[in-house]
């Protein structure tokens, strides 16, 4: 098994990438790594380079702020493509990338292509619950404009994933709404509930927002619009809420701000399942970190990416999908 | 300056609402109240019932699982429906209500009718953010399907309306969006930008969700669903990190708590400003209380009421929709 780590992308690249990579092999190993980037750079800042660890060297990076698809066809050999292209060639298994979301999807759009069957590949985050399980949110900013069908290929893909990755057969799927019965909602949700209804899914109907905190589905689907509000809402109002908590605890000494650290962990979720962002959809294991991510978190993605890999949830969706049509 | 409130509506009815009351002619005092419910309880509930305080009584309510419309046509003297032709006769300058929030967003519509030239009235709420002020969002609920022009709508209500309540000249403007570059979003918000952006509003551009909490701007706008499952979010996760706050300061002892419940404070806001949901483009003043509110958001929610009818902001958003004509 071997994971592809686009070395070049993110806020804090390369040294967290390659942190990160050290931290895998030095606690689980279980995979190899193919490093993607400037081979003299990663060379500097990881002299002693075990052999599960293989280079592929490319100075080539897609940097935020450029146009995904114009940058792709200018660089062929951008870190992003070539880490989706070892996994198409079956070199790798899976890759995972800390850079332009919209790079990664482009890539792993072309490259890998889509499963077939679905229309629109979504990328979907695991939340911390109160309850024991975290749930799985999706679209979370691939598709801003969707139509109804859409909600329901999200709602197999992520009860296919769900399944494989967290072990629950048939997890429960909610629609995210406004209210919970069942004539709530705009005309997106109210045609996307009718689908729902009908399907073999276990849907269990309308979650609001505040509800989607309390594990009452394991899987909830929404359009990327919406997703993302929902997931930068919650990353706001936790930050907000953790600064307040630490400067209170800090004046009470080191000993209490451990305590609260240790408290509110499931709210910065540093386990492996909330590391980073399956896109699903697509014919591959591409796992989208966000750009802030440090090494800790790093290593988790490419844990997560070596699960990924072992579950095959890629044939689960393409199997649920003949089964639905 | 007389407010009325529905003293029949809310989770805590009529209990809450009286205490709220109570709570309000202690502290402030400054405006009398018509407390519109079932004579007989208040009396009871009351037995010192002060001459600020009259009684208009009804014992017709309208109950969270019915339909707006046809409760209230059947209803005739449903409390809801009292208090908004109380502020349509002049006898009352303005009304909160803690009961169904479509009933009152009905009740509103029928009876104080839509300020001349708006097409969709809308719920705004104030959020805290890690600034001074807080940040007025709507719509967060009363329209789930819009159009452009009624984004726009929303931020010349939401402008007049902080300009008055808040005074500051020119609030600043941000629509909500899931990027700030100009060209990002869905097809509502690349629409609304461009209006915004040619309008005589101070429109500082696209805020994301996260952003939102850092006071980018004064007033945000979005459509209903996404303001809804945004409101929600917060409060789902502003909860369960409390929860988990407080359990471990509990282990610590009381003062701990104390300490935290200060600290966080401005997540579980409960200054005036945070009480009450306005709904504007209504001709007149019709606060919507949140159902679970206790004494306090209630008594806070009458202060607001006060000073909602005080600023004219009613009059303002007229003058500022002929502006833009």
């Amino acid at each position: 098994m071997k994971i592809a780590i686009d070395v070049m992308g993110g806020d804090f690249a390369p040294q967290e990438l390659i942190a990160g990579a050290k931290g895998y092999l030095q606690n689980d190993g279980e995979a190899g790594l193919i490093l993607v980037g400037d081979e003299k750079v990663i060379r500097e800042l990881w002299p002693d380079l075990p052999e599960s660890c293989e280079i592929y060297h490319t100075d080539e990076v897609i940097e935020m702020g450029e146009h995904p698809l114009q940058a792709l066809r200018k660089k062929k050999n951008a870190s992003v493509a070539v880490c989706a292209t070892l996994v198409k060639q079956g070199k790798a298994d899976g890759f995972i990338s800390a850079g332009s979301t919209g790079a990664q999807m482009a890539a792993s759009l072309l490259v890998l292509g889509k499963i077939t069957g679905i229309e629109r590949p979504a990328i979907s985050v695991m939340l911390p619950t109160s309850g024991e399980r975290g749930v799985l949110l999706l679209d979370v900013g691939a598709n801003v404009d969707v139509r109804p069908n859409h909600l329901f290929e999200f709602a197999l893909m992520g009860s296919a994933y769900y399944e494989k990755i967290c072990g629950v057969e048939k997890p429960k799927v909610g629609l995210l709404n406004i209210g919970e019965e069942e004539a709530k909602g705009n005309e997106l949700t109210k045609a996307a509930y009718e689908l729902l209804k009908n399907s073999s899914m276990n849907f269990v109907g309308n979650v609001e927002a505040d509800h989607l905190f309390e594990g009452k589905a394991n899987v909830v689907v929404c359009d990327g619009f919406v997703g993302n509000v929902l997931l930068k809402t919650s990353e706001g109002v936790s930050e907000n809420m953790q600064a307040l908590v630490f400067k209170t605890a800090m004046s009470m000494g080191e000993e209490t701000v451990g305590n609260f650290k240790k408290a509110i962990k499931k709210f910065s979720p540093s386990s492996p399942e909330y590391s980073a962002a399956p896109l699903l959809g697509v014919n591959g294991v591409s796992l989208v970190c966000h750009g802030k991510s440090k090494a800790p978190v790093i290593a988790n993605a490419i844990k997560l990416a070596v699960s990924c890999s072992k579950s095959k949830y890629v044939d689960l969706i393409t199997k649920e999908l003949t089964k639905a049509q």
